[in-house]
């Protein structure tokens, strides 16, 4: 594992990371924040995970979380959205299939599955080399962002126990019947929609193999609202199964990093409660 | 004057606007973020001057200020650094020179001195359109970053009592005697350097029309640190000339944004305070 860069950010340590992953097949890089509690013993872990076109920069440098993370004493991961460095045909030429957009599947359909295990490397890969080599505790939570969002609420219901919390923003809930995920697993997965529902949020929390409870917001000036995130369908499954969901909706807000920015504080104190770092969160931040 | 985006931020908007300026010759874009508090009546302005390279942007997307900004009740308008659109010899092929690099002064020399005036309008032209169009009092704040440290510096030196409040992060603070600052005051000012002394903060304080209380935060691990920046000189005549200096160094922390959003919540709470917004400021924000 090779240090890419790391720079002092709220007495804590932001950093990227270049290693080699044998599940993705290739050499990536991830972004690292470790608070000033890091110092002393093992902290939680958020994992982040970014929507389409991000890499591991983009949460770091926009979300502002730095702040509201070092004094809760919570590390915060953030992987890339896709392997990079191959050049498989047709991978770089749209902005919601291949290099940028993983989707956080396994892929099945080759050229792609020699690659593309954005689900493996996130829940397993990853999680075991940042262990070994930072001060991190077992306790984890997740959340993310539009396929990030998707990526999140997956992990979490797919796992039941694993992450303490679970949060998305403007997240996509139900891939398997949006432009967007249609596009996606339809290359990565193959044209049997039946395969699809194990990575769709919508049909996971249907099949009910987790209860855990959701938080999600969703902004009202988003420009892809209603026709890749659809958070009605969410709300109806979750209803129509009694999961537990809290669906935050916000007039004016759009689908960018502004929005993310003014809501990540109150994120980061939900997942700092079921951390178990409640004491720091109530204070003053 | 035209609007060129606008996204919900923490409750205020931030918002692009593109408009001509007749000081610059030039159509020029700046960023102004309103809190929630304009839209019941006028608030006072930060003035914000980024670094070389930037534009506009930098400051809005990663710096994190909108959240305290909409708990103050502070608005943050940002300038970009220097003309644009317009094809100068030599104008865009250096990042110290010329586009996004305009040193906040009055060019002299051509054909700089027909468009590089970025003194007069952060000083006047653009102050005079934003209180023309937007909810904003009469009291004025000012800030930067590197370059823009020293135009902040220079901005209020030269305008005793115009400003409530003055704070730069790690500001060119003796561009007459560094090689950022020859190059540029070479080639806007010309070779006579005794005309270079009215750009520069160390000889502005010498000067002593303004003894107002300087706020500066320097990072111990910037690499500009000891070749550009030399803020012990900005220390010596301070305290030679009994101006009100408080110089704080930071171990580790870089030339980054990442240094700057660590430490801007100070900065605006000092803004404040000096602002009339001390009520706010007492807060836990």
């Amino acid at each position: 594992m090779e240090l890419v860069a790391r720079q002092r950010s709220f007495g804590g340590w932001q950093s990227r990371y270049k290693h080699r992953s044998e599940v993705l097949n290739c050499d990536m890089i991830f972004a690292i924040y470790l608070p000033p509690q890091a110092e002393k013993g093992p902290v939680p872990v958020l994992w982040w995970l970014s929507g389409l076109t991000c890499n591991d920069e983009n949460f770091v440098t926009k979300a502002g979380a730095q702040r509201l993370a070092a004094r809760l004493g919570m590390a915060i991961v953030c992987p890339d959205t896709s392997p990079r460095g191959t050049d498989l045909p047709g991978e770089h030429e749209s902005y919601d299939f291949g290099s940028g957009a993983g989707f956080y599947v396994n892929a099945t359909e080759a050229p792609w599955a020699s690659h593309y295990r954005m689900y493996d490397y996130v829940v397993s890969e990853l999680p075991a080399l940042v262990r070994e080599h930072f001060p991190v505790s077992e306790r984890e939570a997740i959340s993310g962002h539009s396929m990030g969002g998707h990526g999140a609420l997956v992990c979490a219901l797919k796992n039941p126990g694993r992450y303490d919390s679970v949060s998305a923003f403007a997240p996509i809930v139900n891939p398997a019947d949006c432009d967007w995920g249609i596009k996606a697993f339809t290359g990565y997965l193959g044209e049997d929609r039946s395969a699809w529902l194990a990575w769709d949020t919508c049909a996971l929390v249907a099949e009910g193999k987790s209860r855990q409870p959701l938080l999600v917001d969703q902004g009202l000036a988003d420009n892809f609202l209603d026709s890749q995130l659809h958070p009605e369908r969410l709300e109806k499954v979750c209803a129509e199964h009694d999961h537990p969901l809290q669906l935050r909706r916000h007039e004016h807000y759009d689908h960018s990093y502004f929005f993310i920015a003014s809501l990540i504080d109150d994120h980061l104190r939900y997942h700092a409660r079921h951390l178990g770092l409640a004491g720091e969160a109530q204070q003053p931040a």
